[in-house]
């Protein structure tokens, strides 16, 4: 069943029990902080939970779960956060793919895999609908619920940084930081701090940023040499694609990330101001969203490069 | 005479006539916008008003004042924001230092050089200030005025990344939103568009940053050889100091600016995560914030790194 309104949403949470609460594999804030901040809701109020993920949780939102013990108890309800498919649930709890009670997310795409499904994607983050929630429930966040809610909704923006930074996002934060969200420290380990390897990785792929048509295209690329010289984990690769279109004057920027096997194959996002990134990933069996899409090409470096610059440049 | 109440100060703008709005020289975001959007919302009263810098406006902030047009009047009045003292009025408008008639500021460290003062240094930005004046007036501002305001509390605030991005700083932002400021334009014209010298430049000091204590304290050099050979603008410095904290792990980041004229001359910041900067920069004479402090030295570049080295592990 689809779950137009807020109040039906409310309506199913009220009759949970013994709950088990699923977040995506690769996890990032906005499950992580949906799923635990959920969790603790539900505590709080009296009923069992526990939040599970296929690779555990990142260190890097230990201050979220530092103190989070798992729970005893018969599982009765599950429900997932920031799910759009159960092929993200990860080979760890693709078990529960048939078994999904009610799954609460923000994604057009979603698949309405669960029985019951809340799909808001007008939500910055499935952490805002999680906030819209508690204060339906007449309730409010306790600090460490905010932490966890503010979490989602920073990291979705940007730090508010993104078109997607409504109004309401701006309210709920500043709801979130009254209740005791510890904002700056979060922003703090989210955006600002990387790893040495990470940042001296985006060093030596910046200082070989190429650029043409008179710096209007540019293009990067994270290979296996730069990948293992500076032991950067291939899951964590996300963030590189956003470096081209930050020089100014680009209008489309090229991120080429070498695969482990087989090596003469590019795993290819693009990134553009004004231009159609889908229709130039298209142009290779790719896809995506207006302003950042991605395809696949095989080939030495030098080939791709050619062959996409070249792409690009019909849609300056 | 020292304005207490956001009434007095309103009493005071419901009073001006023919206003020259003074901000301060090499200007950021916030003297731009309040001074901007205090001249916009003038005009929208029919209040004839001007806005002067020493230094012109830079170019990134086009998107404020691409119609704006200096208005034919005998001045009246003269209206000063985000100034915290006279000489930072810089060369092009020194000769307004007496005649201030209204300083609407919030530095803490305001000098109260205007006959009448309004300095809130619990506010993020002036331009929250002049946004609450604009309401306390029972108006609201227009789509211009609000991209103004907006810049001048996004960048005061790190786009809400800093301490200071209070519960009321996100509902301005969220309110200015609805009033039609573009947010999402603003922020990645304020924060993600680099020149391509200065990424490139930021690549090569990266590449050169040193690490001591077990990588608790970073350091790195914007030397005249960089600084020549990129063609950065050495008023467009201030960034550089927060690069050494950004790496996990760092708690005190050391940047040494070295200066155009004496060239064994440093100018040094210093940023802390928990140590306190101003005492480390004490030691050499220095002096600034608990996170946040600078001082200068001279020496060889070796000499300069290993002084500050040295007292800095004095605070690990």
């Amino acid at each position: 069943m689809i779950l137009k309104t807020l109040d039906e949403l409310a309506e199913k949470i009220i009759g949970l029990k013994n709950v088990t609460i699923l977040t995506h594999a690769r996890p990032d804030g906005d499950t992580v902080g949906a799923g635990l901040g959920l969790c603790y809701f539900l505590r709080s109020r009296g009923v069992k939970a526990n939040v599970k993920n296929s690779d555990g949780f990142p260190q890097k939102f230990g201050y979220l779960y530092k103190d989070y013990e798992d729970q005893d108890f018969e599982e009765q309800s599950v429900v997932s956060v920031d799910v759009a498919d159960t092929k993200l649930l990860g080979d760890g709890l693709i078990s529960y793919a048939e078994k999904v009670d009610l799954c609460i997310d923000h994604h057009y795409s979603n698949k309405l895999f669960a029985r019951d499904s809340y799909v808001d994607s007008d939500s910055c983050a499935v952490c805002l609908i999680i906030y819209r929630l508690i204060r339906k429930l007449g309730a409010v966040p306790d600090p460490l619920t905010a932490d966890c809610l503010y979490t989602g909704i920073s990291t979705d923006t940007g730090c508010f940084m993104y078109e997607n930074a409504s109004p309401e996002a701006h309210r709920a934060a500043a709801d979130l930081v009254e209740y005791g969200a510890r904002a700056a420290m979060i922003n703090r380990e989210m955006f600002q701090i990387k790893s040495r390897g990470r940042i001296l990785s985006e060093q030596k792929i910046i200082g070989g940023m190429r650029f043409e048509d008179a710096g209007r295209i540019s293009l990067i690329a994270v290979t296996n040499d730069i990948i293992e010289s500076y032991g950067i984990d291939r899951d964590d690769l996300d963030g590189y694609a956003a470096i081209p279109l930050t020089v100014e004057g680009v209008e489309i920027g090229i991120t080429l990330k070498q695969l482990a096997e087989p090596e003469d194959t590019y795993k290819i996002s693009v990134r553009t101001v004004e231009a159609d990134a889908s229709a130039i990933a298209a142009a290779f069996g790719g896809g995506g969203h207006k302003r950042a899409a991605g395809c696949s090409l095989s080939g030495s470096l030098e080939e791709v490069s050619a062959k996409m610059i070249k792409e690009a440049e019909k849609f300056l």
